[in-house]
């Protein structure tokens, strides 16, 4: 018989005890499936009173997760603590000198560090898998990595973080605003300890720069992602996206184009009849698109402990298997440093202004628009009580930058109330 | 260096010739992702001097696949010949009994003898693969054998003949009724030689009977998938369907009841709002189901040059990499014999037939059902012109073994015209 693979997991949070219930649950699944036993030598949180719900008593516990992620009957180290600096980041360096291989949920050490753990991995001959960091239950980056290995990707696309799907779409269901469904989230925990991580699209953004990484053959980098949030979105906005088909969903975007590396995870309309458009809730998707496959689309949970642990278990499964694979699909060092695109491919675009309820003011707003070289699908002023009127404007295709000018210009106007919010159009 | 991994391929038609193309003009990616040169040796299909728009004067040419597959200069034999008997049978044989690894799109060749070539694979210490036998270039062999690895996987559904479900969308979509849709098909060259393989719900059933073997760890068993064509769909079927909100889909479906493997190729009616429901054309989709990892669809061409070469790609680069897995996810002969579900889960079903048109047939009718114990939740009579009348009927949830008894009840009532169109409405 082949030796069990032995596991030490750190972090006994709801995907740690989701994994442990696994392995307990499915013992003679997993060993029929990938020819071993797998077994947990030792656990380790920071409070070890707390009742997690599954017995621990058969685990050796370790208070420090980087003396867990050495022991020597420790194969693999299993890191779900979290957080890109500290224990986590200590513990999986400590691990990889030590000669294990490291299962992790965490995006942003993999975002923020990922290229360098990558290099120290492969210099020791060991692999790090990160299916749980991207989409939840989804298995997106063995999709990505391994099932679609023979396409040039030439795009890749997501809606990865379910806590702001759930309140764009409930904004739309029950006509609340922003504010109180941010508040609903969180009384009902689904908010990062730091909210800013949700619906300031941190989280999402890691999420998309490691696929980037993996898509393109480049160093994961989280620093050129063009982060937008959801903070600003107003329910008009999403009653306006409605009336003209759209949903407004926060969506990255990964892409090659002739002026380098596009990344960008921002609020954007979608076509409300597309899968993209009809996702609701905390569920996720990820388009992939390759010039053989054309496009595949895949749709599941992005959060939650079964779905979490699930994709933690399928990496802890290919390593039983003996699947060896490089961090991000191809060596470290073979990795290319990506220019990050200074402007979008050009895309029509939402904007919505408070305009001063002056005579000539919509006339300055095109012409400082058209001077720009953005040219104005439609534009409506709405009737209004306050002193401004609101005046939404569908552009025709326009870069980011000559948008990002046309912005500017339009603050100059000095007719125009605060920042003008202004949206994508994704056509998909 | 590394040694390069040397293929050869048998069967140029459309898979043949993307698979050569993909090889062609990636190589550099293809090496960089696997560590290996991925390289053809030799080729061979029918006939040699066909322009196959791809230069093949690089590969030694056999007009034998079994010489072919046997090649010193062959590592991995790819089979893209099809058909379930005769030369693919005999070369996979070959190729396996030589020490070769198999990659294979041929769904029909595994379906049917898929477990005795698994366990002359496993004792002979190579692997099999067919990533593109299943929902074209969707990943879907992988994810569920590897990625949901951790799940015991309750049930999985899927739309995966492209062909049925371009007949089905556009009867719907421009009004024709099946006959015109089907010469449609057969001048664009939709069909199989055998076009009763795609209407017929034979391909589609192949492909379950595979996703059925590796979901639930039994022997793969095509025999025992109830097979359901869409011969016998009419428009009126279609349009009485979209008036209850509902599309006929020609879905696959298996699971493990206490009464044994469900397995299922047939029409059936879904949610048009639903993914499922929502899918056009050619494209296909599966649903996977998991005990941890809740639900997971995955969407994408199910046929095609590109798509289905880049699941042959998947499979290749996989060989390249050194994964090594079991045929059908775990030990061919730790596969289980499924006793086949003498019945289905209950479920509310459709009725459409013909009733002559005397007194008290409607009340034959309804007595017929009730008797058999299947309960009535909706029924309608159509005003007509033929002499017989057109009678729809939803009933509540029964088994398909009750309906079965209730249809041969209703055949003896003398009043019903032909056989009743029955399809099960499927609740996603």
């Amino acid at each position: 018989m082949t030796e069990p693979l032995r596991l030490g997991i750190a972090g006994l949070g709801t995907v740690g005890t989701g994994v442990i219930k696994i392995i307990r649950r499915q013992a003679a699944l997993l060993e029929a499936r990938t020819g071993r036993t797998i077994q947990i030598s030792a656990v380790s949180a920071r409070d070890a009173s707390k009742d997690r719900g599954v017995p621990l008593g058969d685990y050796a516990w370790e208070t420090d997760p980087v003396a867990l992620a050495t022991r020597d009957d420790v194969d693999v180290f299993v890191e779900l603590m979290g957080g890109h600096e500290g224990a986590a980041k200590d513990a999986t360096e400590a691990a990889l000198a030590a000669g294990k291989d490291v299962v992790t949920a965490n995006k942003a050490l993999l975002a923020i560090h990922g290229q360098a753990l990558a290099e120290q991995a492969e210099a020791a001959g060991r692999v790090i898998r990160f299916e749980a960091a991207v989409a939840g239950g989804i298995p997106v980056i063995k999709s990505l990595t391994e099932g679609l290995a023979g396409n040039d990707v030439t795009r890749v696309m997501g809606v990865m973080n379910g806590t702001c799907n759930y309140i764009l779409t409930q904004m739309e269901a029950t006509g609340q605003g922003y504010n109180a469904l941010f508040e609903e989230c969180d009384r009902l925990g689904y908010l990062e300890a730091d909210p800013n991580l949700d619906v300031g699209g941190i989280d999402a953004g890691h999420k998309l720069a490691l696929l980037a990484s993996i898509a393109f053959g480049t160093k994961p980098a989280f620093d050129n992602v063009q982060l937008e949030g959801i903070q600003r979105i107003s329910l008009d906005d999403i009653r306006h996206a409605a009336d003209m088909g759209y949903r407004i969903k926060l969506l990255g975007v990964a892409q090659r184009t002739a002026r380098g590396l596009e990344q960008r995870m921002s609020p954007c309309l979608v076509p409300a009849n597309s899968p993209l458009g009809q996702l609701e809730g905390g569920t996720n998707m990820v388009v992939i698109e390759g010039d053989a496959v054309e496009q595949i689309v895949l749709r599941g949970p992005g959060a939650g402990e079964g779905p979490t642990a699930s994709a933690v278990m399928g990496d802890i499964c290919d390593i039983a298997r003996g699947f060896r694979i490089a961090t991000f699909g191809q060596p470290a060092t073979s990795l290319e440093e990506a220019a990050p695109a200074q402007t979008s491919l050009p895309a029509p675009h939402y904007l919505r202004m408070s305009l001063q309820d002056k005579p000539g003011a919509l006339a300055k707003v095109a012409a400082a628009l058209g001077n720009a070289g953005v040219s104005i699908d439609r534009m409506r002023q709405y009737g209004h009580s306050e002193p401004t009127a609101p005046v939404l404007i569908v552009t025709h295709k326009c870069t980011s930058q000559i948008l990002q000018t046309a912005l500017e210009d339009l603050a100059k106007t000095g007719v125009v109330e605060g920042e003008p919010v202004a949206l994508r159009i994704e056509e998909l």
